[in-house]
């Protein structure tokens, strides 16, 4: 069976999250049903990462595989004539076919994250759903100070939800870069795999020192107490993008 | 009585355009309302543009006469409150006060509006209704080369609606720029006014340039022709934002 990589971009705000539930629409779910109204194949869709609801994804990474083979071009429109149909807010915006040990979950070396923060007095109109509105003054310079103090190889127990279901807590983070330009704050975020919430909870963490409430010593001492109840309060999905994710070979 | 100049964001989508009318919400009633609700006054606020329906604004700019005197926090913070209890998709972003003599349309020297079009296969998920897709590959670089055909002043009657209420059809068009970042591809126009429809009207006849169905020649021939009918067909509201407004002194 020939498998393709899909390369996929959507609007959280209308899903229960990347996995499929039983509470609602799930964006893995409406992939699966957009397939199976094309190829009548009941396949299982893989992402490279599970987003919550509310989370978007400009670069979402999947793969599945078919019985019949398509050109990528092909695929890549009648999946998305099937997505439209539906009214999802959910695009296909690539696809190759791929050997079969590519995995979009475990072949993946490094996945990226954007966290944005609209600073500012006026709340949102046009980026609704889209950012974090802050009212507040934020000082991105001391969320970024802050931020370097969570780079490397640590337990992140702080940081992940208490649902997480990782086996370990140990992650190593790669970058997390907090820049403005005017009122928009973004935070980037790289690492091989992070744990559940785990890039939300940096956001509301981060926040804390860009109001001037902790310090970095602070945020450094709130990853050595590996203890969720030290971790500052988690930032919305909606501020949430899952932007890319690196294979070998890419 | 003093005025404010009032910079606002607004989501064209749910709106009639800026303009009161009688077939829906519009922008400037919306904001007369929520004035209404904070002050008991009737007032009428005065935008620099008339954006149609589905056109969106980072910074339209207003002005209003009121019978106190607000600070200008003050002011902003309570026109957002009513804005986010009606529901709208309007924010107040500046409030400033200002002379007497200030008009938000006649003291205008120039405006900035911005055109997106998303140039993939892929339909759009998260940028639904914030930009134009156009599935087929646009050459950006013919549609700037064309675009250059349109600088200065010039009878624009080609590119304006026939329901233009404007007495003239000459204006100076200072800058029309179209550049790519990935997928995106981004139309700025600049000039003290324009005329209705002008900048769709652009955009949908640079379209046909990026397709190579037209030249930068037939495109100064389709202005010179002064004729609405050369017209290429007028770009959706979708893509079109008003960015920003100069006035003297700023």
């Amino acid at each position: 069976m020939p498998r393709y990589r899909m390369t996929v971009e959507y609007d959280g705000t209308s899903y229960v999250g990347w996995q499929r539930q039983d509470n609602g629409a799930s964006v893995q779910g409406s992939l699966e049903e957009a397939v199976h109204g094309l190829t009548q194949e009941s396949v299982t869709i893989r992402g490279a990462g599970r987003t919550d609801s509310g989370v978007h994804a400009l670069g979402q990474v999947t793969h599945l595989d078919l019985m019949r083979n398509w050109s990528e071009f092909q695929l890549l429109n009648a999946i998305n004539a099937h997505l439209r149909m539906a009214g999802h807010g959910i695009a296909v915006v690539d696809v190759k076919q791929v050997s079969d040990d590519f995995d979009a979950r475990f072949s993946a070396i490094k996945r990226h994250y954007l966290y944005r923060i609209i600073n500012r007095r006026g709340h949102l109109a046009l980026e609704k759903k889209r950012a974090w509105w802050v009212p507040k003054p934020l000082n991105h310079e001391r969320m970024h100070e802050a931020a370097q103090r969570l780079i490397g190889h640590h337990d992140f127990t702080t940081f992940r939800s208490v649902h997480c279901q990782a086996n370990s807590p140990m992650r190593t983070l790669d970058r997390l870069d907090v820049s403005r330009n005017g009122d928009v704050i973004e935070i980037r975020a790289s690492a091989q795999s992070f744990l559940h919430n785990q890039i939300r909870s940096f956001a509301g963490t981060l926040k804390l020192a860009g109001e001037g409430k902790v310090s970095a010593d602070d945020v450094e001492g709130m990853l050595e107490a590996r203890d969720r109840k030290a971790c500052g309060p988690v930032a919305p999905p909606d501020g949430l993008f899952f932007l890319q994710v690196d294979y070998p070979g890419d």
